[in-house]
């Protein structure tokens, strides 16, 4: 995706909420706020906004000491999603279309997003997922069925910690043996990792691998060999989350993106209203779909 | 007033509205963000917000070579604000309690503030209206109305373009002879200078100086001597809006501050919640008050 300098206060806001999530000492704070301001005016402004993000959220966390500032938030979101999950999971089972009701789910838990609000609620939550089973979805469900079962691998690229469990749900609906999840290589903001996946269960459920990066989003120069070799033999790729497609938008592959447009950026790049449910098939000449 | 460090995200955020109403060269665009970026992660970051917004204004006018980028939004502020004016003005005349009236309007026109929102609409401009009208106003009144009444020199330090034609309204409520209105030296965001006093008629109804600075709020140090006298020898102040707020409220003077409180947060530091109606007296000791 393109890069809007909208992103560029952005990164500022973020960087102040993630080390006031670490310490109170506004010392640090003003440290850091300057070290992240001088390292944004001096960092390529065009590039994608996890590129930007990775570089950002390191400093945060050479300065604070703390290699896992959303630590306890991350918990806390496995927890509240893994209470809603037996709830949820019969909602979905009992719809007239359970993979619809379970993709607009997936949608939902993409709310819980540290990057864009760190002070969510639960009530938030449970908005969401009223507002996501319920508003338009304007997304062609018949292709994305149809590539699901004619697919042989499947990449499903997870986003948060809290938001896989609404994952599983969605995972659950698709053939297990054809899924390998990926999850981030190590922590960067709430982006959930191989702790998050084993805690809620999605390693028992489905193969699960990292990508080896530290990047919220997926950028593949920076991702690990075994992650690679699946992207690469993967027929169909489920991209969950801002960050997977403000990374991958542009790269020529079978890719449904599955997300909440959470702020104006994405909105506008989209061509959606703030707040719209998207699966969206990647751009690709229709020539280089894969469809058996 | 104490500063916040989540202003600075949203002075990148306000540098960026700036430039886009000068060039839509993403260039300079960039140029800019990365200059005022640099010139954030040098600044001493707890000066009050006012002080870091005149640093950042002449690096964007500098590198723009445009003396006044709100030109020509100032120019559509007064002209809307002129047309509202006979109608208001009736309606001041017309209420039970003219003087209180015409604070809330005052306070309304305090919402054309192109630092908090540079896409106001005009459709925002009359919501605000309805809203002070109708609105709680947890505001001792009488006070206001007695140490008016017991002044010999008032000083209104205006705030916006477009907003002043509001404060005229104000202001006809007040003992004309009492009072000399200040305006800001030069450009800055959208702030009414000279000229604005000018096109909407004030000139022509009390004493109008301009305060000899660019900074949008009052920085004494900064200000002409003129203005300096003023200041000194006014026995009330009326200080308008955000800026003035920020910068006037530690100073030992006689001060009654008209805002709407706009942005989380001058709502903290005020302890109200967002768009709140404020008419606020200077928290200065009982004794220092200059009540004859």
């Amino acid at each position: 995706m393109k890069t809007y300098f909208d992103c560029i206060p952005c990164f500022v806001r973020q960087s102040l909420d993630s080390v006031r999530m670490v310490t109170s000492d506004e010392e640090i704070h003003e440290h850091l706020l300057r070290e992240v301001l001088q390292a944004l005016g001096k960092m390529d402004l065009r590039q994608s906004p996890p590129v930007m993000a990775q570089q950002i959220h390191r400093i945060i966390r050479a300065l604070t000491g703390r290699s896992d500032p959303y630590h306890d938030m991350k918990d806390q979101s496995n927890r509240l999603a893994m209470n809603l999950y037996p709830e949820l999971k019969k909602r979905v089972e009992r719809s007239a279309d359970p993979l619809e009701t379970a993709v607009r789910l997936a949608i939902a838990g993409n709310v819980i997003d540290m990057g864009i609000n760190s002070h969510l609620t639960d009530e938030q939550v449970h908005e969401a997922i009223a507002h996501a089973l319920e508003a338009p979805f304007d997304a062609d469900l018949e292709v994305f069925r149809r590539s699901i079962s004619d697919a042989e691998n499947i990449l499903y690229l997870a986003d948060n910690a809290g938001e896989i469990v609404f994952d599983k749900l969605l995972i659950e609906q698709l053939p297990l043996e054809k899924i390998t999840v990926a999850v981030k290589g190590s922590p960067i903001l709430n982006d959930a990792t191989m702790d998050d996946a084993e805690s809620t269960g999605l390693c028992e459920l489905v193969k699960v691998i990292d990508n080896g990066s530290d990047a919220p989003g997926t950028i593949l120069d920076d991702c690990n060999k075994t992650f690679r070799q699946h992207f690469d033999q993967a027929d169909v790729i489920i991209s969950k989350g801002q960050g997977n497609y403000e990374t991958l938008s542009d790269v020529k592959k079978n890719i449904f993106f599955i997300l909440k447009a959470k702020c104006f950026v994405i909105a506008k790049n989209l061509g959606c209203e703030v707040g719209s449910l998207i699966l969206q098939k990647s751009g690709l000449p229709a020539s280089a779909v894969q469809v058996k």
